[in-house]
């Protein structure tokens, strides 16, 4: 039996379109796009075809999209770029205590230098609320930088609430886990930073879309190959199989939607007739992340991986740690359930089957290993 | 026919074998490597059988080994990071006049922030003198940063001697031009850059080399996958690829290198039959940059690429700039030979005969390019 992939929120596959897209660019385009003779002229084209592909899934114009490295890039870019270019109007920062690691390690620098951050906790229910963030503003803030779909519970943040409370407060929004999983001109930040390979695209690329007249400075320097903010030689290949990906997902925006949704609620409902559960956060899209009260989450995860469902505790990026998740301890979820919290997340790939399967499995493994504590 | 491609300085064309471990890898190791289960173990499992692979091409082990994103981040890590993490020692640094853009608009950005940075112009050979370097030193200098070959002229750069010359001032080195083109094991640095797709590798991945002991910080801030130096989902595909390359031309570096430097004899032999022209730099393994006067790069390129040939006019990085090139100028090339340039960078895939035509080529377009201009 092929394996159930549940980690779509750590990476996902790549479409084979995207991926048949990178092999022909590799060949036929693989000349410098910063070159003069006709082959770099092409391979400049082929980037700009992307980047109109890409502009669109944002409903923003060509030049707001900046091509990077990555999530992690972009976070970077935008939360430095804002600050560097606004120090002298202030040095406050607004953020919420459950972003990524690219997010909040980026804003722990940045208090070394000098900057202060104010960390926002989420409710119970995983959102951030929008009076908590205006009660944080001061006349010296000058960026607010909150997640629009957070990458453990997959909770939507009220963005657009955020924006309306911000002035001329610049709003950065790591976009990473929600793009795919809404219209994204619905979006109304400054800036928007996504990643391909969450959303079947190739890794080691990205976008941020900067807002036309948003404040910020460089923060990587050298050729400018792709306007001041990024240098570097552009990766063709990866932005043209990027962009195969978006008009693939795009296309069946809506429908996946719904069908990533039915899922979720499909299991949630399987899951419920489960004892001593919690399900962590209500308004996601494609993550379930259930919490068992008396297990393990890390023996749940290498339980279900030898039935071929692959699972994460936590989000892959800090999934080594094995502390509780700082995002559900954020939340308030008591210890004993905290410690065994696993997150499932889907993709179109995933069916209802495979989440019977799951669900099976989870019950027979539950009752062994809370027999085997009551002894 | 086939166009004729001497633009390998700007980039190469990826190996079918990169290429295809690309797509094998992209779609059976595809999960996040940083997952605990078996699928992320495995895609982790990879990316260490590639750092084994690129650490032996260095004559390193494998945690000196940092995957990046390509060049450009691996210099802004290299200059950035020393500089911020040594700035109480001292704020003076040392680089040269003819480095890539991203070493100078670095460099330039330090000098911003109240770094001291001398810049050393090389001798009309295009080579750094060490004892330049050694008059530059003083008591607060921290880092030198010197390419191993530099982009527009390949003149290969004394990086040891420069070493000797250095005691506990850290030694960075721009290698992305020389990776291919000589034994690494044979260069004595602190930090070394490389970049995958200049040795038919793919395009957005490379490596820092980072000297056990070397005192650096890190300058971009995430879930630290790489070590503390580097953040953000690895590429696993690209890395796989990337080791692939490094592979197969480790394999035949001694002939390559043989091969290549008969390439570029044999081209300044034929082309020395044509007046008026000078030969920039030499000691040089890939490259001919070649002056012709009273001409222009800029036609002459335009015009070989209507024969199928792709050269370029100083590097990629900067070619859309029409003036002169930094390099050549600083090599204190006259004016009216300077705007004639035009770079030729072989691979181990051209050949002689390429050379024949493209050479024959040049004759004829030069004739009519100078009687016209002597009208």
């Amino acid at each position: 039996m092929e394996n159930i992939y549940f980690d779509n929120s750590a990476t996902t596959k790549i479409y084979r379109a995207a991926l048949k897209k990178y092999v022909e660019v590799s060949e036929n385009l693989y000349e410098n796009s910063s070159a003069l003779h006709i082959g770099g002229i092409n391979a400049e084209r082929e980037i700009e075809k992307s980047r109109r592909i890409v502009a669109r899934s944002f409903g923003a114009s060509t030049d707001e999209i900046i091509f990077t490295s990555g999530g992690t890039e972009g976070d970077n870019m935008a939360i430095l770029g804002v600050a560097y270019a606004n120090s002298r109007k202030g040095k406050h920062i607004i953020t919420s205590s459950i972003e990524h690691h690219a997010v909040l390690h980026t804003c722990q620098h940045l208090e070394k230098e000098g900057f202060e951050v104010t960390y926002i906790k989420p409710q119970k229910d995983g959102k951030i609320d929008p009076l908590d963030v205006e009660q944080a503003i001061r006349h010296d803030t000058i960026l607010i930088s909150v997640m629009s779909a957070n990458n453990e519970t997959g909770v939507f943040q009220p963005i657009n609430e955020i924006k309306a409370l911000c002035g001329d407060i610049i709003l950065h929004t790591d976009a990473v886990q929600a793009y795919g999983k809404m219209n994204f001109s619905d979006i109304n930040a400054d800036l928007i930073t996504v990643s391909a390979h969450k959303v079947h695209g190739p890794k080691g690329v990205g976008t941020l879309y900067v807002k036309k007249g948003t404040k910020i400075t460089p923060v990587i320097f050298g050729g400018n190959q792709d306007g001041i903010l990024h240098s570097g030689t552009m990766n063709t290949p990866a932005i043209s199989s990027f962009a195969k990906a978006v008009e693939i997902f795009n296309a069946n925006l809506e429908k996946n939607i719904v069908y990533l949704k039915s899922l979720r609620s499909y299991m949630i409902e399987k899951l419920n007739s489960i004892d001593d559960i919690l399900i962590n956060g209500y308004d996601a899209v494609n993550v379930v992340n259930v919490s068992f009260k008396g297990v393990r989450g890390e023996v749940l995860l290498h339980s279900l991986e030898s039935e071929g469902i692959y699972v994460s505790t936590g989000s892959a990026c800090n999934s080594k740690s094995t502390d509780i998740s700082y995002v559900i301890s954020s939340m308030g979820v008591p210890r004993e359930f905290a410690e065994g919290t696993i997150r499932i997340s889907f993709s179109e790939f995933n069916t209802k089957e495979e989440i019977d399967f799951t669900v099976e499995k989870i019950e027979n493994i539950l009752n062994l290993l809370r027999r085997f504590k009551r002894r």
